[in-house]
């Protein structure tokens, strides 16, 4: 199968590193194809970060559906576009949120995340409300490092390590999810150092959490539901398009 | 005052009618300056088309209060691009949701909301669960009417009626809360309709709503907290700007 | 307009100072009247209190509705009697709590009061509880000073920037809703020393938030709901009334 | 043991039949000692009553205490005055709600309440979202009756059994608790007619289980907390008297 | 009345020490009979544990209700087997956790449970959730000790005392619960000890809670409801009894 | 990867079509083992049922984990004894609900549940509120046929998409789980039937969605915390196998 890798953000900053480990669990005949952004923000941080990835975002999810890919991975821990993409193609669309989130509900009554801002907390908690999940992600903690610094891998190692001991100790947590799908190779190491420190929790990455469920959709055949995402009405719509007014 | 009022669309729908009903409860000297979009979907009915009009929204937000305006109305009920605009600007900004929701909690322990189209329910839901507030948003009822034909207003009455009883009968509602701040110069006769069949609820105008309140924080001098929305961190950011890529 | 201030306890703290702090973000024609108790307690700062003081605070207001008051404000931050003057009169009639927690919604997603005593907190608990804010109104702590104390503006401004502190530190308030309508003059100052500390959170003065909110209410033709506040049942009562026994 | 039974109104109601009844469970050396108002409603059916009910409640409650009764019951399913007194007194004080919707949640997961009048609704729903039960509470009747109507007892039987019915096929409660202390000497035949109708669900008479629940109390040596009910500050307090102004 | 007390175990713990305490409260003519498994865990510390009890607890149920039995006390803070019990029988069957929690939801508006060890928090946790009651039982601790070491009472006492106290000063709890039915003889040390450290609040027992509830079922010929408890379909079922494979 | 699949009863209805369906998603060198009990009922529609198939269940389990078995899957809706069996292995265990519902909320915000008997609505609304999910799943509804009585397919799917289609219009459903595992080899016509019916919603089988729920597990490498499914304590436990007593 096929599966769009959306990276929102118009920094560079896939590797081959990051995509050997981010596809490393998928099954052979997976092909994951990276696309990033022309216009939006070099990172996402904030809503207005989101804001101005989304538009993008949900043309690449059109563009990818028309194009063959059978589902979406919308890069991103904040789900940007997600609800808007899957109102307008069929293919299953996934954030980095809502797998992780899902899958870590198995694992444990009360699961914490560990993201890389202050400024994200109120989204993501905003997030955990909307899918009525504030009785089961009980802890929202974050390392103070912004995504593009998130290179330097013994400091977010050693970040998430605290933060990841906080969660667990103070607010219940059985289980961390790593809250930015940019914290890319080190949740071995997160789950080692919890394990040593006597705490020894699943930690679940997010991309591959997310990658993982798509590839599990496109399996079993299963859609997102068309009652919660109704088709968008027809209607006159004006966007920039590289030089061009486009109407669509 | 000054205020600013964004109608998010780029249908140019805003008449002398519209606004005189609009700014009829403000004080005599504030002013309000409607701006629409350029760049945009002519209405707003569901996810995809808040997406595409949030990106300028927020550009007027934040040229709005490089202007001088004391507070910017986001003429909207699904609040579109609020909470990023509040990241990066300092006056209020409120969209048309959140100002009716909470004046109508004063009215009734139960609110019941009737709006467009089956679409925005599940953004509707989404606000409603964010804003934790789902034991006291009882209702959520829709007149199947899309935004661009709201101008047939005895038709509008009839259903805007008739959906309010059932949210009174059925779902407990206490109050009435218009659900598309297109839904102008009706909620008289809605009340009057209500009050003659037996169901003597208030009716809140959501556009009525949302400049009062606008007024109110300009008044009292009242600001979005910062802890909630913080500044967004200073990056690369890449749009389109008339013809040329802009950085911002 | 004019709105009548009860303020429902038998001790007369109402100064002129009081009444200008309180009054000064009104509109001009906006004219406050103020009445204190001639039976009750000398202040509020429990259930008991509550209990003798609100059967004149409803007298006064149904007696303010004859005189042709367009709105009722009971200054107390429990809403004493609130619910049960709405039952008899049909101008709003509002307390302390709810516009100031209304209000303070609209600036942060999760909001802090910072009150008088241990023992009004099991009293706020309840309103939260029955407003259905359990998850907005997330701090709720205070200064251990009575009421009656609160002239003390010293100790009050440190006492409450020491809680507020608190309050954002440790329980997630983006907000700060003063928890006692005799807590006047301050706000500023508390805000200011919580800026000063790092933490610029907006801080809402429940009088002045109560007077606005009801001003708006009797300039928007808003009343509450007859749903929710049904006119009670025709029937004997009897009360005493100064030397007398009254039915009514 | 001495338990003071507070009919919170001024009609005096309560016959030998109601005393026998609402006592027959009682243990052989449990005296129940039958007061009413001289001053309040002769019924409570809103917020309003309660208002004019809770003054002398309390005040018979203290005297209670003072005269040696073991415990209060507040004869009233609103609980008017039960928390205020609870700070006053250290013997156990209930009203009718809190005993007998604790005892239905031992008999089924989801519990309905049928009561007099639409107007105590509101009221209700109060105490069961303070009460954090709105989970198990999920039904809520009434049977349009005055409270001073109840003695048509055929009438009565028939509309508890129809509104029961309600609330077990449409709300699906597996327990009705019946909502007015006044509603006695019927649960018997609402049983019957209910299993007749093939629902055999337990009806719970809110007084008989009020008493028993507070004979436990007593028995058991239990107390409601100081830190839920802290005794209140020493103050000032002016009251009618008699004829006399009164300070307490 | 005859009550059936099920100590749900293998283990002959139940001394006449503890059978004179649990039965103190008692009435004089109610018997109490205890018995212990023959099959099943030497104490109850996990959901393993529950698994291999509840078989052997049913069945004694059932054969404690042919016996002619009023009543059945399960005696184990986990409530295992209750529901299933409730299915088969038709008289009143409690465990300890319902009945404690509901006597203590009388005292205070916020309770905390200290039970053994950190095994049976998610257990317990699971309780609350499942009777929703989260918002009400808001503290839970653990003594770290295990069952069969209960015994050492003086040791049990200072670990009570001091887990409650974070119980009252973190998690604002005004009532205890004791969370194991094996906690006997201590409540009235830790009512002592909480009050002399200026914190009285009550403390409760679940046994003895446990059965003067179920005598008050039986006096007042109460039972659980069928719409929540369904008589089991009849079906094959295979078991081992004794030497033999019994078919029932 | 080896998989065990318990069906948790001594009936043996596990025909090689039911293998081929439940298998068929699965990739190439996942091998899917079936047991049944030897002990239990033979079918499992109330708690009752539940608490005899438990034991061996976890027998099962633990004998699984030492012959190699990478995962399990206890092939029932109500997942019993999948909590208990976590405590003691460390191979992911799932039943049958958490997978169905936690791949049903990636694809709608409301959830239904269609199941066979009224006996096990309890059941089920236990583990919704149990696992948190009272807000997503909110519909529950049933097709009246005991599991023994599923063969009848044609049957079932009309019962099937009666219901799905009340829980789609009265309960705001956006996708159905099947919530029996025996409920075998019918999605597909009740997933048309609804389209049919203009409600084109998803429905997912409970039994396939478990297994690659499981699979994926496996492949991930992913674990129950042990923090929520703490290792039993050592003691001696006494049960019954095959003729003789054992301890273990």
């Amino acid at each position: 199968m096929k599966i769009l890798n959306i990276v929102p953000i118009t920094s560079d900053i896939w590797t081959d590193e990051i995509d050997a480990y981010t596809t490393s669990k998928l099954l052979p005949d997976t092909i994951v194809t990276t696309k990033i952004l022309t216009h939006g923000p070099a990172s996402i941080e904030c809503e207005y970060d989101e804001a101005y990835a989304i538009p993008e975002v949900i043309r690449l999810c059109v563009e990818g559906e028309k194009e063959g890919f059978d589902a979406v991975f919308i890069n991103c821990f904040g789900d940007p576009g997600v609800r808007a993409a899957r109102e307008m193609v069929s293919v299953p669309v996934f954030g980095g949120f809502e797998p992780a989130i899902l899958y870590s509900l198995g694992m444990s009554d009360k699961v914490g995340i560990v993201t890389v801002l202050p400024n994200v907390v109120p989204m993501l908690e905003g997030l955990i409300a909307k899918n009525g999940l504030n009785s089961r992600v009980t802890s929202l903690r974050y390392v103070s490092m912004p995504v593009l610094d998130l290179f330097d891998l013994n400091k977010l190692i050693d970040a998430l390590i605290e933060e990841s001991k906080k969660a667990v100790d103070l607010d219940g947590a059985g289980a961390i999810v790593l809250g930015c799908t940019g914290m890319v190779g080190v949740k071995e190491a997160v789950e080692k150092g919890l394990a040593d420190a006597g705490k020894p929790v699943p930690v679940i990455e997010a991309a591959q959490a997310a990658l993982v469920l798509i590839e599990t959709y496109v399996r079993m055949g299963w859609k997102h539901s068309r009652k919660t995402y109704m088709a968008p009405p027809a209607k006159k719509r004006v966007w920039w398009s590289g030089d061009a007014v486009e109407e669509f």
